[in-house]
């Protein structure tokens, strides 16, 4: 094999996997949207071969032989190139370390776990769970031991999802950002609380739905034609195909917030991926370079597009249109029920301010518990003394406590934080974004998001994975991270609506 | 390899042909019911790239080695044993015979023939579609060749559609059946011409679907727990995995009939697939023998059950329930309306007796095309010669003449005689069932469709391909295929409501 065949067969085998990625994900999200009760035994058999598929096209021994070609030349590669190499180094090598029956033992114990977490989470009983989750957590520090690690054994969790990112670095972050917040809300505390009688119900699907598609349509999430909205019990992306990027949204009746901000949420999720360097595809450049920076663009729809005054006084009219019975409401007061801020015990209803203690709690106690320092035990107790501790908060059961979230069930170790980056990656962006558009404003209120969409798309989508975060970061902002920026943009926003 | 290993590895075969079978069934659901438009170019890389893999389930060398095993034991094997040796002798020699770049050759050149299609249909232009029509053919020949066959060059057309079917065979059943239908029609010509108002719409296509759910359901189509309905441009019925059998149809706006013959029809399909013998899918029995005995089923629904009197005696108060302009209709004129005999150019929107001889004009032009007797261009001209002579009508274009179909673009050349064998296997069923249920037409009347369902399973459903299609019929009427039993429907039926 030469260069140029040893290139080829690299770009060849990540078409496949491409395809099989896009099979798997078509699969999924019929699951999940479509297919009806009884048929989810077999399809989780279909999907296991699938996935084993898969992990058979990532363990091609050609991919060894290709990789000592490449690796041994001395000519320079460009950006693209280097990524492939980069990536199936990676890919392959821990495929490799990993034995074949500690991923068998860590997919049953995941699945497991997982439906021991749903009845236990049902009954408010962590005892049905605990032997699921110390099972899962053994076998990941297992699977961290074989790939190797330098530091903290977290260390290798945080690999998983945000390439590059060390404990080292995110305790100094987290630690600004922690002082930051508690800081903040300590301060509003003293302003006068408001009070909201928000509209009651009942909103129909309909309306809540175009709605919906009225603003999506307005981001720039290419709907009609490479896309889809449909509902399901949770939110979601699904990247079926670099032009069939789906989004899922849930109704409730009885409130239009749900709905609303969660689709704005997955359509700047949808929008990154439509506008991925897709022609690169067979480099694997087409996708974000980590889960981080991923949140960091649904989260800065949702929140500092989605829930500003700007982007009201635009839209909210179109809103009342929609929804009659919100002309009762003022724009100023619609914008204060959308942000306000109150410390709770779950994080997928958090506001903005406290969204990022309840991502650090998680992070400190998945250090403990991949570390050893804290047993299976003790982590109820540890997770309610945090949220009373950060938020003021205790949780009456486990459900409302550390058995809110499906993630440790499912594995997911060390995903906690790219929620708490993306809004740090979002507002450093953001920062940047109105330095070099001094009209943003005025575009965002006479109802011009393309101004936003263009600017993402030309400096932050289209690069797709061509970068690692870090680096992606600094070519945006030409500084590296820093929660400086989110804490600031926090301050300003909520000291002023707070009337501070 | 041992007798029980070569087994085990044909079964474990078979079990990821299955799930790479109910894979491409999801992904192509998907496109047809759900992708957004511009997701189709890359879906059909995915769909080729599924295809392959299948196709290499389908080749590999062990099958071989296991065939040699089991084919040299002198041991007997039960039934089901037996379908899974023959399966996989006919699938694996069958591909070896074919070179593979005769499958791509193929496989492109029906790809480019059906957009060509679809372009000359629109334009109602023959010469468009010709060139590619012409490519097919002489691929598919040159597949028929390599496999080999007895007799007429179109016996190896049909045993991909009808295994055992031949053209001796068949040329006598259809003469029959010619002679019958022509004979009956010419007497209809005779009787006073029926005349009806039907109710205008429109017709919502939410009452529309209520109708046909809650048809469906008393069929015994168990399409909430295990099924789905959803609308397409073409009707059609999709096994996903055992528990997943989904069906769609069109819903017209100015007529319920459509929507409603459509889902009795493909209804009629997916009960066949619900019940089939899914608990032995490693022996690949749990599918029909061939495409004329699963459009036995869903035939036998639409029209010897669904266009029935004893039918509609039960169910059409439910009808003018869901669709109140109905109320001025009453049961006879309904009746009537529905088994309406009128020669017509559109083998689709054909009537009971008619429909057949659209069928068999196909099977005669698709001889005449794969022996060479006749060539490319008088295919337009023997097409319109034949309408005439059967159905005394004549198309004004060939896009209501030879173009109607999409098979001929898809290379299906042979498939057409199922529906018409179809016809005649539901009508010598139902010969059998009234037979051993003297009480059908009563349980029918008073709305209990179980005791179709029933039988049906027990006799048919549930053999699923354990039998050859002729031995299934032997095994459920004891004796063979017999066209005179859908004649004698017919006539009794057509006379009968002419008042001759």
């Amino acid at each position: 094999m030469d260069r140029e065949k040893a290139l080829r067969f690299l770009k060849e085998q990540r078409k496949l996997m491409n395809y099989m990625n896009s099979t798997l994900s078509v699969v999924s999200w019929d699951t999940e949207v479509m297919a009806p009760e009884e048929a989810i035994d077999y399809r989780s058999e279909v999907i296991g071969y699938l996935s084993s598929n898969y992990h058979q096209l990532t363990t091609d021994y050609r991919i060894e032989q290709a990789l000592g070609v490449l690796l041994s030349e001395e000519d320079k590669f460009n950006l693209y190139e280097q990524r492939l190499i980069e990536e199936f180094y990676n890919i392959y090598y821990k495929n490799k370390k990993i034995p074949e029956s500690l991923q068998k033992e860590l997919s049953m114990a995941t699945a497991i776990s997982n439906k021991s977490w749903k009845r236990a989470k049902e009954k408010g009983d962590y005892e049905l769970f605990k032997p699921h989750l110390a099972r899962v957590i053994d076998l990941l520090k297992q699977q961290a031991v074989c790939v190797g690690y330098e530091g903290h054994i977290y260390n290798a969790f945080l690999d998983n999802f945000e390439k590059g990112m060390t404990v080292e670095e995110l305790d100094e972050i987290f630690a600004d950002l922690k002082e930051g917040l508690v800081k903040l809300l300590a301060e509003l505390k003293e302003a006068k609380q408001l009070s909201f009688r928000r509209p009651k119900g009942p909103f129909s699907k309909e309306s809540q739905s175009q709605l919906a598609l009225y603003i999506l349509n307005q981001m720039g999430y290419r709907i009609h034609e490479a896309g889809r909205l449909d509902e399901t019990e949770h939110p979601f992306t699904a990247f079926l195909g670099p032009k069939d990027i789906r989004i899922t949204t849930h109704y409730y009746e009885n409130s239009i917030e749900g709905a609303l901000f969660s689709t704005i949420h997955e359509g700047g999720h949808a929008i990154y991926d439509q506008n991925m360097p897709h022609d690169w595809a067979e480099y694997g450049v087409n996708e974000a370079p980590s889960m981080g920076l991923h949140e960091s663009q649904s989260r800065f729809y949702e929140n500092i597009i989605g829930r500003s005054l700007p982007f009201w006084r635009a839209y909210f009219p179109k809103l009342q249109e929609f929804m009659p019975s919100y002309q009762s409401v003022s724009l100023e007061e619609f914008y204060q029920m959308i942000n306000e801020v109150s410390p709770s015990l779950i994080r997928t209803e958090a506001d903005e301010i406290t969204y990022s203690l309840h991502i650090i709690i998680r992070y400190e106690i998945e250090k403990l518990m991949v570390s050893g320092e804290v047993g299976i035990d003790e982590l109820p107790m540890i997770w309610n003394q945090k949220y009373k501790e950060y938020l003021g908060v205790e949780p009456k059961n486990d459900a409302e406590g550390l058995m809110q979230d499906v993630h440790w069930a499912e594995g997911m170790i060390g995903y906690f934080p790219s929620y708490a980056l993306g809004n740090l990656y979002g507002a450093q962006f953001y920062h940047q974004m109105k330095k070099e558009l001094p009209q943003l404003k005025d575009e965002i209120e006479s109802g011009n998001l393309s101004i936003v969409f263009e600017w993402l798309k030309q400096n932050v989508h289209s690069y797709g994975k061509v970068y690692t975060p870090g680096q992606l970061v600094e070519h945006v902002t030409k500084e590296p991270l820093n929660p400086k920026y989110f804490l600031d943009y926090l301050r300003e926003k909520y000291l002023n609506l707070y009337h501070l």
